[in-house]
C-alpha cells in the first residue's frame, strides 16, 4: 500500500467548494451521483454549445494524417467551401474564399507541432489581423488509443463570443447576408460532414497507395 | 476573386464515394442534409460510446494550468479515486492505487508537450508494461478561443477494446470483482467530477494567490 500525498494541503478542505473525491465522498455516495448524470439522451446545447467537438478514426497511417492537415491547402480539398488558397505577403498567412457567404475572403493561419500532432487553423473572416476564429485538432496514433493501425483525428472548435456579433463589421462586404456565427448550431453536423470528408479522402489514398499528400501540395 | 487549386485531382471524382463538398452539392442541397443531421437532443452511444470528450473553462493562468498536469502527481489531487503515487524504478513510470478497485495498481507515464501544452497520461491498471489507457488532454489559452484570460482544457478519451475485456487478467488481484472498463459507460460523468475537480482546485489557487502547481510538487 502507497502513502497518500499531501494533496491540496494549501486549501482549508472546509474552503473549497465542490470537490468530489473518495475521501470526502466514497463509492456509495458516489454512485448516484453519477447515475444521476447520466441522461439515455442530452440536449443539442449542453453536447455542441460551447465547445464543438467532432472526433473520428480513420484508416491511414498517422503522421501522413498529420501533415497533410498540418498543410493548410488541405483545407482546398476536405472543407466544404473554402476554395482558392493563396500564400499573402505576409508569411503562413492564407488567403481563400468561404463560399458559404457572398464575397467572403477567408484568411488562415495554420499553427503546427510535429511532436504532438496538433494542427490549429487561425481563421476569420473578412480580416487577416485577428485570428479569431480557431479550429484545434489533433492527431492521434490509433495503435495506442484503439489498438489497430490508423489515426483518430480530434477535432474541437470553442464558442467565440464574436460568432454571437460580428466585431469587425466595417470589413464586411456591405450586402452579405450572413454571418459565420450564424451557422454555429449547425457546425457540428457541418464539420461531421469534413470530418467524413477528410476521412474518405485519406482513406481512398490510403487504399489506392496514393500519397495521402497529394503531390501538388509539395510545389 | 482566387483561382481554385487542383484539389482531388489524383482522385477520379466519381471514384469516391461520400465526399460532400460545395462543387457537388451546393447549399441549397446541403442545408437539408445538415438539418436532418442536428437533433434537439442525441443518445448516450452516440456522444460517449466511441469518444468520450469533456472540456471545460478553467479561470486560471494556461501555462500553470499546464505545468500542474503535466506534473502527474496533479492526479493525486483531482482525480477521484488515484493515491500514492511514486516513482518507480524505470524513470518517468509512476505507481499509484486506484482506489475505486480493490487492491488496484495503477500506473502511469506522462507525455507532455510544452509547446502543443498537450499532456497524456498512458496509463493501466495492474500491469506498467503496456499502458494502453490514455487519457488525452490538451490545455488551450481562452484569450484566444474565447476573448478571456484563463485557460481551455480539452480532454478526450477513446473507446479502447481492452476497457471491454481485461488482456492481462493474470496481472489483476485475484478476488477482484470489477474490471476498469466497467466504468467506461460513466466516464463522460467521472470525468466531468474530475474536471469540475480540477477546475474548483485551480480556480481556487488562482484566487488566493497560491501557485497552480503547489510547492511539494517542486520537490
Amino acid at each position: 500500500m502507497t502513502i497518500a500525498l499531501p494533496a491540496l494541503s494549501d486549501i482549508a478542505s472546509d474552503d473549497i467548494q465542490g470537490i468530489l473525491r473518495i475521501e470526502n465522498s466514497d463509492k456509495d455516495e458516489t454512485t448516484p451521483i453519477i447515475v444521476d448524470m447520466l441522461r439515455s439522451v442530452y440536449p443539442h446545447q449542453q453536447i455542441f454549445g460551447e465547445f464543438c467537438p467532432v472526433n473520428a478514426y480513420i484508416a491511414a497511417p498517422p503522421r501522413d494524417v498529420y501533415e497533410y492537415l498540418a498543410d493548410t491547402r488541405s483545407l482546398e480539398e476536405w472543407t466544404y467551401s473554402l476554395r482558392g488558397f493563396v500564400e499573402t505577403d505576409e508569411p503562413g498567412l492564407w488567403l481563400a474564399e468561404d463560399r458559404i457567404g457572398k464575397n467572403t475572403s477567408i484568411y488562415t493561419r495554420t499553427v503546427a507541432n510535429p511532436d504532438a500532432m496538433t494542427v490549429d487553423y487561425h481563421c476569420a473572416w473578412d480580416q487577416g489581423k485577428h485570428l479569431w476564429m480557431i479550429y484545434l485538432i489533433r492527431v492521434v496514433d490509433a495503435q495506442q488509443v484503439f489498438d489497430k493501425p490508423g489515426s483518430v483525428v480530434l477535432w474541437t472548435n470553442c464558442h467565440h463570443p464574436f460568432y454571437d456579433e460580428n466585431p469587425y463589421p466595417e470589413t464586411a462586404p456591405p450586402t452579405r447576408p450572413v454571418w459565420v456565427g450564424d451557422f454555429w448550431d449547425m457546425f457540428s453536423a457541418g464539420h461531421q460532414i469534413e470530418m467524413d470528408n477528410l476521412k474518405a479522402i485519406c482513406e481512398y489514398r490510403a487504399t489506392h497507395n496514393l500519397p495521402i499528400k497529394p503531390e501538388w501540395m509539395n510545389r
